[in-house]
């Protein structure tokens, strides 16, 4: 039996991942953990998908509502979802199969900003959590928890779920013990306090989760990695878009407007954040922090050289290397990265003062610096926001990325109207593509939109978009925000007629 | 000569208010006091647009660039857009000459979240704040000043400029001395530190504005009234809408999810926010606090009978009846009334951890739960968004309003898909119009649009809604948010068109 569990009256609940998954009900709410592919549960999710496969071949309904941290992988949101086990789903994902029953409306989906689920949980209007199956590195002799490779909600859960089902990987390094800053401090108002960080490397938690070990009905072991995100060297599309952002921060440094250390750093996820921080690490910016909510393979490489001083997050989220790499040293990234429930991690309090740079991809901005972050052409969900809208909102400088184009071309990233808002056009500080970056900060809708045809647009495009904005100018109701507005969306409906945004 | 006076420095620089505007030159930024219509200056902004309209006679460029609080008056937008002076405007407006010219593309505008501004400024992107023009209800022997009936960002542009005038209006009562409540501890990151305020009545700052007297270059005294806000009775709509609300508050009671005292109250401008006071004031609820903007009629009249305990604001919004009440009771009204500066009063800090319920009056609503706040047919500006993102976006609960239909019924405010996005489904708790309550908490868009057509949606509209939706469900590229996108803006356009929403 797995030296990781080290509470006598635990260790006498182990079990097989089916006789776990039988403690879980139809129609009730599961909590599990999980963040950007990390920290998931790796075995319950399956034999629950079975189970719940074997209840409808027998005619029997059995879904569930599932809430997480964030995105998990294909062996849990992919298999509950191929299995029609789940009913309802928050706060995020990420999946194939689920995103394509979302978008056939098998699934309801509440797409959150990540910083406010647990609140709204915890307010009870969700109704009663029965249970959290929750990933953790290790069981202590006192009962207390040694998180996993995420933090996410996993605290939250297993404060209000009935009953806890724990799953401890092996496969994840011992020495994560340590890195975790748990805050017991939470509360709903009128009871809450300052959250007292200052600086991204202020801890005001604890390392370990408190569980009362009678509410764990199972415990479950696995050795299994956490999703892996493939590594991809960087287009040129994502050199360029971190070339523009580098340059950016030059020019503020210059003006006197960031200092040397510039501000603690938030990045998404995927190519183009690694390739902003590859740049970061080959420019002269040295000893920044990141406030952040994920952990990527570029923020690893920056710890490494030193043009990271430290990273607070609530997950990692590895290429297979990179997740080697950090498995074979944690205890020497223990002491730069702190890893924070959320609620903490996105919290706009701590967002607004600490005056985080905002970085996150997007689907499309228009003119005015409107963004969508998750619809496609209006009605598809991808992913979610995610923490996008709580980074944001309160940051000190708001910065989104795409490319101009995609689809080899069919469409355009910059539109007269986007077709879905995440972030309005108060929220949205600088916009970049690979043809260049539109500092929208002081500038009125109209001042924006000659800045983003100009700056941003793919030159495919630009006459087209000059086109609708000069007609807008001369034919729009009124002359703030100039539109025409039976033709603002038609760019997204000539997509769907004919596959391209191009005028034929 | 005036006795509100009493730094004989400063008395000393008394002058007429034409000698005064001749400080400011053409092109610079200046800032000015005042917010929803109280506590701006009376008699400098006036001379100013005579200055400006002379020099335009001559055939000389003169306009300027104007940062606020908030709303003003005719006296002063007003006759400053009149006279073309106008190139730049932040953070909002609501005078009818100013709206016009923007709308006609003659005014450059940056509507802004009003807790954003005061940040943006200090950290140098609109360039330097050249004069500041500041009313004050007295100037105290050390030189320091007492505010008038509000602070808004009065603090910061006393800071920022070079120079500063003031106006003393004796007009406003002495005793709104040791009401005011300014802090000095904001700083620009990586600078910052926690705001400590854990109740609304908690204060963290002084009464007066530090100002070094060696900058103010011209004092002019004034005895003028604030822009009034006419009190008219509640209209039906108004009152269906708060009855529903206070029903609500009941029903949250009921359930545990708010206390008896509830959770402080953001309370938007206008006759339904006063509607919703006065439905409380006939409530069983007492003891109430309200951590808003602005104090309206029927805030007062909730002090007045103990529904609310106290209140904190940045401004008072009153009618002329009540701003005499209110100058005649000043005293009595001082322990219960605390104004701070905007970015306290709108801290994303402060409206998070107090666990806001913000109520905001709305343009319109789509059947997803999106808000626009601002643009009239998606391009026309109204007013603006002032605080109700900062307030939305962080409260406990937001609660947007509107009665269903406007224009005699020939729009819906609940539409397809909104023409203009200032709140996103992500922010938006609540829809309230004199129809109904949608408590569009824990739903999903699908579940949100079957809450919103049924409750909310004016019985005129309803069947074309469910027409719209019924399609969409049909012929939608993705069933997450279903949509027509060719058609999602075409009650709009048909409104251009042909004077109504209502389909032929």
């Amino acid at each position: 039996m797995s030296t990781r569990i080290h509470h006598p009256g635990l260790r006498a609940k182990v079990m097989s991942a089916e006789q776990a998954a039988a403690f879980i009900q139809p129609g009730t709410t599961v909590g599990m953990s999980g963040f950007t592919g990390s920290g998931y549960p790796k075995a319950v999710p399956a034999a629950l998908a079975e189970r719940i496969t074997a209840a409808h071949a027998r005619g029997e309904q059995f879904q569930i509502n599932l809430h997480t941290g964030a995105s998990t992988s294909t062996e849990m949101d992919g298999a509950l979802a191929e299995a029609g086990g789940i009913a309802l789903r928050t706060p995020f994902q990420s999946d194939p199969t689920m995103r394509k029953k979302i978008n056939a409306g098998e699934i309801e989906y509440i797409d959150t900003h990540l910083s406010h689920l647990a609140q709204t949980v915890w307010n009870g209007f969700y109704g009663p959590m029965r249970t959290a199956v929750i990933e953790v590195s290790a069981i202590r002799e006192d009962g207390t928890l040694v998180p996993s490779s995420s933090v996410g909600n996993n605290k939250s859960w297993l404060d209000l779920a009935d009953q806890v089902i724990l799953e401890v990987n092996s496969w994840q390094s011992e020495d994560l013990e340590g890195m975790h800053d748990v805050y017991y401090g939470t509360a709903l108002p009128p009871h809450r306090k300052p959250v007292l960080v200052n600086s991204p490397s202020d801890r005001i938690g604890q390392p370990y989760f408190e569980c009362d070990p009678e509410k764990v009905v199972a415990v479950v072991e696995t050795h299994g990695p956490d999703r892996n995100s493939p590594f991809k060297p960087a287009d040129d599309a994502s050199i360029a878009i971190a070339q523009h952002l580098v340059e950016f921060f030059e020019h503020e440094v210059a003006q006197g407007r960031y200092d040397e250390r510039l501000l603690p750093l938030q990045s998404g996820v995927g190519n183009i954040a690694n390739a902003v921080m590859a740049e970061l690490v080959k420019s002269r910016f040295t000893g920044l922090t990141a406030f952040t909510e994920v952990v990527q393979d570029g923020m690893l490489d920056a710890l490494d050289s030193g043009t990271l001083a430290m990273a607070s997050a609530t997950a990692f989220s590895l290429s297979t290397e990179s997740a080697e790499r950090f498995n074979a040293n944690a205890a020497k990234y223990r002491d730069k990265l702190i890893l924070r429930t959320q609620e903490i991690s996105n919290h706009p309090e701590l967002v607004r003062r600490l005056g985080i740079l905002a970085m996150n991809g997007m689907i499309e901005a228009d003119l005015y610096g409107n963004v969508n972050s998750t619809h496609l052409m209006g009605t598809k969900m991808m992913n979610g926001l995610g923490g996008s809208g709580d980074f944001a909102r309160n940051a000190f400088t708001s910065f989104f990325l795409t490319p101009s184009i995609a689809k080899g071309g069919d469409i355009s990233c910059i539109v007269p109207m986007v077709s879905h808002v995440d972030h309005t056009e108060h929220d949205v500080h600088v916009v970049v593509t690979e043809q260049g970056l539109a500092d929208l900060r002081g500038l009125s809708p109209k001042q924006r939109a000659r800045k983003i045809i100009d700056t941003c647009a793919h030159p495919d495009y630009r006459d087209q978009l000059e086109d609708y904005y000069q007609r807008a100018l001369a034919g729009s109701g009124g002359l703030h925000t100039p539109h025409l507005i039976g033709e603002a969306l038609s760019w997204h409906q000539r997509f769907l007629d004919t596959g391209t945004m191009k005028q034929g």
